[in-house]
């Protein structure tokens, strides 16, 4: 996150919104796609991998979209806030669809609990988003 | 189109729409995020690059939205109909604002030109599903 | 493939390489991309799901390969020869890899043998690219 | 990076190499991408674009290839050492190329002085990698 906020504060135009959020956000939703890459893999080497073929699906989707959303808040230049809110909503969604499915698995595998907190977490950082970005 | 389609055709399990108009969404959609790629760095070989900020910023966000999405269409198992037509939906939305974007500078640039003309076709297939996937 | 040809063609600078070429090999990039991450999920449909852990995994680093791979080549302006010729090697390498796994279930799923083909036919333009640029 | 280490202990197989390493390779990539896509767009909004060209081409170049590597890297079931360490190589190429071309700019702008050092460790994360990787 130290990383990302210190390139809002040095780019040479305005955030869209409060820096510390939005870096939150982008922060969330990278760690939040690596959590779903390395879930998605982990179920794979489950031996009752026939339990976890939703939580396979589901994760590959939400780090594919996490992954796009954090690009897209990475950009301050010339932003449109249709296009923004539109794919924070998504992410959102996304986040919130995969955290109620590794839920259902979170008391046998380690891996889907922490997964199912990083979904949480960002499906947060985007409801400030959308509250903030307007 | 033709992979997609024979992709579809033969997974083992029912795709969440028609078969064709899903092959013809994903396409539209690769052909897409490979056009605003092409077109932002194009945008960059131009001599009045400044005219061209705000289109570099769209195309690079869009590419990035219409990847994702493609990605999220090209699986069949388990789907989230929610998940789906959110990501659909912020797709169509990108697509829509770097058209706008680009058909500003259609007739200097044939880049952009080519580039809109991706986008509306890509946003006229999201729209189509979104009527099919309810 | 049209598209990708017409904006190397209406880019402002010269290709790296032969323009059909490029495009040749984008578009089968493209493909591959997609074939892999649709092969994934019909490996994750299918009842012998057990068989095809290897072919998941291969299928998404492939996936993710070939569409970084499409993107930088996508580009023209300021090229650096090394860092192409680098991802290109691990595109064609990872298109190898991943044929030979598909190959070994492409007798029994038709998705496993139209993603092996996808993975030759890239992997294939990988090389022809790695000839011309040098 | 927290996240990332917890993933890979958490999974039911065992990591290619060291867990802690695997793991600060990772998060150096996910914070390298982010840097880059963010640099890019801050050069986009400087004034004298002109002389930025370069440095956004290739930190897009390297934004994509340290997140597909970062997505290989985050999968432990059934490697291939062959794709990885080509990847791996791929992508300490990218990171050691955008580094030399932000360090240019590194005394006028900040954000291409962060972006350098992003690019130095995420290489030195890569190059360790393929000591350990054999």
């Amino acid at each position: 996150m130290k990383t990302a906020r210190e390139m809002i504060r040095n780019h040479p135009l305005e955030p869209i919104c409060d820096a510390d959020q939005l870096a939150a956000a982008i922060a969330e939703m990278n760690v939040c796609a690596q959590a779903c890459t390395a879930c998605a893999d982990a179920c794979l080497g489950e031996k009752d991998i026939s339990s976890f073929i939703g939580c396979i699906r589901t994760d590959l989707d939400c780090a594919d979209i996490c992954h796009a959303t954090s690009s897209v808040l990475s950009r301050t230049t010339q932003p449109s806030r249709e296009l923004i809110r539109a794919q924070v909503q998504a992410c959102a969604t996304a986040c919130g669809v995969c955290a109620a499915e590794c839920e259902k698995h979170a008391d046998m595998h380690t891996h889907c609990k922490l997964c199912a907190a990083a979904c949480r977490s960002c499906e947060k950082e985007c409801r400030n988003l959308l509250e903030l970005i307007r």
